[in-house]
């Protein structure tokens, strides 16, 4: 499989896209507010830029796609008019793999830069977008050329499947099952990935560029932790049963694993120490509810299946995954039986993704 | 009819597809290359810039899109090497409006880029490919941020449909039947348009900065000649045809009009001269036949029916427009008859289509 090909969120704006079922990824945008607006308010602050670079790396296709961004800018312009300072440039670079629906972003961007245009005070600089076909495991943009990263909810996906995997039958992604050597082919991927990473970020960042990363994530240090793996155990056992039932091969099961590591923050700390471009600004782990709808009333009825709604998300994610391997066919039902299995451990325990967010200043 | 959201080339890489349908505009582009070379070589000797950044206006969706940018690459980078240069960062900046088929070119990019870096030499730098979304009768850079633009028969597409155009019945186009006020205000708009497009470059483009654009134009100063009017006059014909027949109201065709002009030189020249922003290096004329295939030996025998090939070309072009305004249900219909009409005049006339090239510099 390859990664750089075959990965991407449910494009499109139907009901399974990635559009429609990206919830989750805004709450964790919108509880992480107060550490990007930070990090651009020092940058902004420091130098007062002329222009401003910014770039938000996965940016996926949907309403998330330019919230961030536009949040981002209306930070700098109410300081900037605050000061009386006059108003940057601003110049979006709007990244993700190659799969990415991006014209559908593209078509949504001529209303959105108008409604931008409105929200901002008057004498606000021109903002630029572009869209950035490319894998983040290499370099993406000219050499001091950004101020601002940001990236959500994409660093957890690796640049390939690790390699060595032969010995995870029947899962799909680290698991309590899984023999030692998965959890270290699995780190090693990691860290050779964000390593990677960082080193490309930091010839692009200008001195004193700052970045802020969201990974999906861990709080322990131990990998085989129900936190991070159980929600594709869950997965594993829909696809599990059928195999059980002669629906889906097992050889076809076994070679399939989740491109993806959820590292805890001592794991992201020790890569970045030890890449040495960046300083760390500040290091948080948060929580979110599997279950968008989680504390909302006036529901209707069908998102009161925490399980529809946990499956929804989970197939806007995972569908051009599992159908590249498996085949289009298979994937209405997988996702039939994820929603059924995910509903009794979702009223039994709590089930949350954990946030990693780490601030970095480009020393 | 916003001519921002409707105008797009025929997307996908279908059989009615622009990216299967613009040998034409390849043509153009490879008969423009002395011009176009020249000027990105003057460019670079000039100053040897670290980073050149070369935008394409219009870039669509298809071969040609990644051709031309390819090509310049490739010039300076076939110069560093004789002259023992470090090779500079490439920063390409792809542009249409936000309807164009953009995932088809980012999905075609790794390849290409694969390709490209086997081309070059040894230590050639970087490429970095962005997609940029929107009008270029507006800013769409940051100030002083681009070495080189390029844009190919795409400059002829106005903003919109200049207003006035009621007397224009059973016409699409300037016409030999049009009332003059039609010609007027089909020049005045282009006027307008061409005067911000250059006012807009003006200030992205560095000092020095160099502009290549070809015009689907017209050699004589007559705008009501054949030469550029007569292809969209036997279009008409096709849609008066269905009128007559009752498959297309006649309202419905006297309220549609193409959003082209085709300028002479001297039109260009006199918008240059009037903005003030650029001085002239050169200014051409070359003609290029309707009918891709002409003059090409082997050729299967669909290929031989000129008529056909012509509709195509048109068909990938203003089928988004045609659409828009008389719905889907007639586009076969129309082709069908089109590629009908056309077989006759093409068989006794000289059929072109006329090429007006400029090359500018920032002064």
């Amino acid at each position: 499989m390859e990664v750089v090909q075959v990965l991407h969120m449910k494009g499109g704006v139907g009901e399974t896209s990635y559009a429609n079922n990206s919830l989750i990824q805004k709450k964790v945008i919108s509880m992480t507010k107060p550490i990007t607006e930070g990090a651009i308010t020092e940058l902004y602050c420091s130098t007062y830029p002329a222009s401003i670079a910014i770039a938000d790396l996965g940016c996926s296709s949907g309403p998330n796609t330019l919230f961030l961004v536009s949040e981002l800018i209306k930070v700098v312009d109410s300081i900037r008019q605050k000061i009386g300072q006059k108003s940057p440039e601003y110049q979006v670079f709007l990244n993700d793999l190659p799969g990415n629906d991006f014209n559908t972003i593209f078509k949504s961007l001529p209303s959105f830069q108008n409604k931008l245009k409105k929200q901002l005070g008057p004498g606000s600089g021109p903002c630029f977008f572009t869209g950035v076909p490319g894998s983040f495991y290499g370099r993406l943009f000219r050499n001091n050329s950004l101020h601002f990263i940001h990236s959500s909810y994409s660093l957890q996906w690796l640049s390939q499947v690790p390699e060595g995997l032969e010995s995870n039958k029947g899962n799909i992604y680290m698991a309590s099952t899984s023999p030692p050597n998965v959890y270290k082919a699995y780190y090693e991927q990691f860290q050779q990935d964000f390593s990677l990473f960082l080193k490309c970020r930091s010839e692009e960042l200008v001195a004193g560029g700052r970045m802020v990363l969201t990974f999906l994530g861990r709080r322990t240090d131990d990998p085989s932790s129900k936190e991070c793996c159980y929600i594709w155990e869950l997965l594993a056992m829909a696809l599990n049963d059928m195999v059980f039932e002669g629906l889906i091969e097992e050889e076809k099961l076994n070679s399939f694993n989740i491109p993806q590591y959820t590292p805890s923050p001592s794991e992201v700390k020790s890569e970045v120490l030890k890449e040495g471009s960046f300083t760390i600004d500040c290091l948080e782990v948060t929580e979110v509810n599997w279950n968008p709808y989680q504390n909302e009333f006036d529901l209707s009825d069908v998102f009161k299946d925490s399980g529809y709604n946990v499956a929804k998300c989970m197939r806007a994610v995972a569908e051009p995954l599992l159908a590249s391997h498996f085949g289009e066919a298979i994937i209405d039902e997988v996702f039939r039986r994820y929603r059924e299995i995910l509903a009794d451990p979702m009223a039994k325990e709590k089930t949350e993704f954990v946030n990693v967010i780490v601030s970095l200043i480009k020393g």
